[in-house]
């Protein structure tokens, strides 16, 4: 259950609201927003009898939420949540942001080779892995700490703040000494302790839905990081595993739509791992930007032959010089 | 296999070739098109011998086709068909046509109250189903005959070429007496026996990709209708079965590049069977015609709260009418 | 709508339903069953208000239904039901059923050798295709007619009863002439026509699940035939098709305790088609048999490696009697 | 690259090879085997050219792996693996284990009279969960270490050796102090670092399918734990997230056989999470001992409408009772 309070609530009326719930055995969990505050109940097993809440001073109205997410939704926040990250905003009415660079960091001079060029074409972000989570032990895993130094490195070099993974509660510390933004991979969506370890910084939170995860299981996964504390998450679709093999995920854009009508969290798309295939990522770049993504995360390598990983679905430097004039375009049509 | 003629190949030479072949005790095709002749060789169960043929005067190459189908595909036909339909063309470099109307004829004030409102909105065609596929038996079924009447009763007044699915390839005729586009459904993409009678007519065919049909089973089943000499196929994407129930079905916009890549045939999208959901539909219709679709089927209808069948995923007119502008301003940016 | 009528209900009672029911503008459905009549009210496009009906004499209950399917189910008809096909009876609580052969009639020999082989191995059924389905047209069609002929002669001279696959409602009259048992295969389980011309014949049908389909629409397919007055039918489980690609389909076993749950009719599995391997065709025979289903039907074929269609997933010889021996010890166990 | 010795291949030999893989700038890694000794070759990025190494003394053969996991396939290892955990055998040969309990430990109470009654009815371990991985951060997460504390308490009163999920790197050495067996969770099975710290340890680790895992990448999580040193990794089938609904996931044990042809690993089955209602868990237990199962793990609660978790598909204890009765029926019939 989720108390809201009147705008003009006390201190001492929510103290009262608190006291009531601790009465019944429950835990008052308190929620200061900038519209409202509202008071989250948990530690429920069952439906909560509101009778001894919903009369008391100050209270507006008492929401029984049977979904696994509560602060995360719009019934919680109408208003849509603007991230802001290193001079960058990410979120609705805002320029859609551009994320570009390759799967993993291979070297310094394919790293600083990238930013470069990435940032010469108009990205805003340069992304690149350190961390690898391979679907077997016997291949390349990343280049762990050396890799994100690489990463710091382009960022001076460039200005381009940064974007790479994180895997494990334990390297959470390591890795947002680096990163701007720090990203959850789909493997890891659904790891918990990652994630309410993430909730404990306040470093913007980059959490791609797993394989097959529902809508509301991948809110949920951002209720994890929100609820901590860590208000700064982005949502990132990056298509479903399906029956279909021609491409290597299934991409319903409809979800994006989908989730602004559930979620005040802004959220965007990476048509690379969602298509596998460098030639459906323009398309798919663009259609995000028009059903209404905030920004999009495409792979970019210089060499993508040599790529030792997603070589198939990383753009070359003109192919992403490519999309990004279109990208331009379609932003002026759009209104940006 | 699928034995290529030179340009200039001679009558005498073709039939040299077919003679070749039925020597091999298989049988053969020919295939005229307006580039170049091809022989398709059927009857094989295994790899074919081409050592007699492909030395053979006349014979520009054999190629060796594992896939299902091969007379839609590129590699058969590399430039795009365009398919014309009652003044209208359908295909690539041409405006994406819009086809709108209610998912079943209800009635004569219902259709035609709709083919008004689309018909001054800008729609290209009226669809509307006189033959309903149904889950279940106990639910309506469309008013069969009765509705084909009504359909041409609404071209009669508004001049909108008509779209409307046929179940059975015993209705085919009645069917085609009255549309001027047959739609084959989901549920009937592998319903081969109604496949081959449409390949016998020439009236246009649009072929509904089936819930969990695979992109190759896809072109496969247009195959059917082309290889049986009805060359007027379009394809129509209308999203896929998965695990997600937040949506009717899951729109993976990617495989319209993709289609466009593997195949000659024009493809349009059906954004409202996809989503389910009228919110998502008009989004989804713009990412159509940014990846490509060579045209959007829409739902509309003048009370969708009453309509017997899909009233969720309806538009309403005024609806229609927001969508019809935005179309006509995305046209204009994607050079239409 | 289900009004449920007394066990004594007179004729005049039912009839006064009947006429009660049509006043309201709706059509009443008497169906009759050995332990009680009902009248299915179809017709109405929302809720029926059943208070003019409850009421009336010799009326039980009213069973207000939101699923697609009625009279298929275990609600309708708690006793399950039996079906009799030349000599066999498959239900609950007979000898489960064992159905095999190859995928395709291939030939006189292929047909007459594979019947005996199955025959004397102890098969109840002989299973094989004349009429096919098949991804693509240019593969092997079947033999059609010629083929039916050859299971005809393999009844003649083994005492086999026959189940072969119809593929429109054109050729039901053609394949009941020669088929004990007709297969509406997956790809038709949605061909709405042929469902209901099969429900106008009395041969027993066996209704296999779509590659896509939820229990509750394979149900409402069975519906199909079985409202329009065959009682006879049969269900099929043959595996869904999900992302796993190591096998053909998913098979899903637990689909059989929950359709006896839900439904009075009979289910079997096609074990072949389910795994697509022929080394998982046995441990799945079993395990069929042990969850509860009413029967097998599995492919066998004298050469595998030369069959037009499925080879990989099709038993031996050999291997066929192995498994009957391992499924005479099960049914042995089972208390059959 | 998989470079496996002579019989008899001495420790120069094998020292020689080791020497070699490095001089070519790879990772070379002994795998001493019971049967033969093996040495893995890591690091590369591409096909490895083998001529300077298949020729050395000692060499049987250089096996080219394409496949994301080596060390726990049957290639590697003909032999399967039986794992001894506090005096039970797991694997092949060995008559199939029992593992219930509730899905969280939620008192003192609960666990103890659900362990006595579980180990009367003939159960061989206990489990239950103390950190629970649940959708949203606001429902019962478990009681954490006291959980541990109350499993220890109940295996000290029963005997009964217990199973216990782990869900961090972090939390591997707490949970092991308490715990005979280490559970993955679906939602863990690619979380590479838990993965990776559990191949440190020697304790069993009991691995659970993710819900949209392949087969192959099933297997290649387990070669996470056993490429790191941790041989006793136990497979767990659970179903599989699909289009349907009506159970909570799709169990497919057609993939139980499938695993023993590609893995010499053990495998089982928990089909209370894989179907979600209770009425079809015994079906699917012994349908999984029928298919070669090395045992079945199943939810049982003492008031399942009590429970605070997985309530609707946990066994009541009479439930489990007959459950155990039937097992030990079929387990005699096939032979343990």
């Amino acid at each position: 259950m989720l108390i809201v309070m009147h705008h003009k609530a006390t201190d001492s009326q929510i103290d009262a609201v608190i006291s009531a719930v601790e009465r019944m055995g429950l835990v008052a969990q308190p929620i200061p927003g900038s519209e409202r505050t509202a008071i989250g109940v948990l530690g429920n097993k069952a439906y909560v009898d509101d009778t001894n809440i919903r009369d008391l001073p100050g209270v507006k109205e008492c929401i029984h939420v049977s979904k696994p997410y509560k602060m995360v939704s719009r019934d919680f926040q109408p208003r849509s949540t603007v991230i802001r990250v290193s001079g960058h905003e990410i979120g609705e009415g805002r320029r859609p942001v551009v994320i570009a660079g390759p799967c993993a960091v291979e070297s310094e001079e394919q790293i600083l080779r990238t930013a470069r060029a990435v940032k010469g074409a108009g990205a805003d972000f340069l992304r690149g892995g350190a961390f690898k989570p391979r679907t077997g032990p016997h291949t390349f895993q990343g280049l762990k700490e050396e890799g994100l130094k690489l990463l710091a490195l382009a960022r001076e070099e460039t200005g381009l703040p940064v974007v790479t993974e994180v895997m494990s509660p334990d390297t959470v510390g390591l890795v947002a000494r680096y990163a701007d933004m720090l990203q959850v991979g789909a493997r890891n969506m659904q790891n918990f302790d990652l994630l309410r370890e993430l909730g404990k910084i306040r470093a913007p939170v980059l959490l791609k839905r797993g394989m097959s995860a529902t809508i509301e299981e991948f809110l949920a996964a951002g209720e994890y990081i929100y609820a901590e504390g860590n208000h700064n998450v982005i949502l990132c679709e990056r298509g479903i595993r399906t029956f279909e093999t021609a491409t290597r995920n299934s991409l319903d854009l409809s979800v994006i739509p989908l989730i602004k009508e559930f979620s005040h969290l802004p959220v965007i798309v990476d048509p690379s791992h969602a298509t596998g295939r460098r030639s459906l990522v323009p398309s798919m770049a663009k259609a995000a930007l028009v059903v209404g993504a905030h920004g999009v995360m495409v792979e970019v390598h210089p060499e993508p032959e040599k790529a030792l990983s997603d070589g198939p679905q990383s753009l070359t430097i003109p192919g992403f010089e490519r999309l990004m004039e279109e990208i331009r375009k379609l932003e002026g049509f759009l209104g940006y």
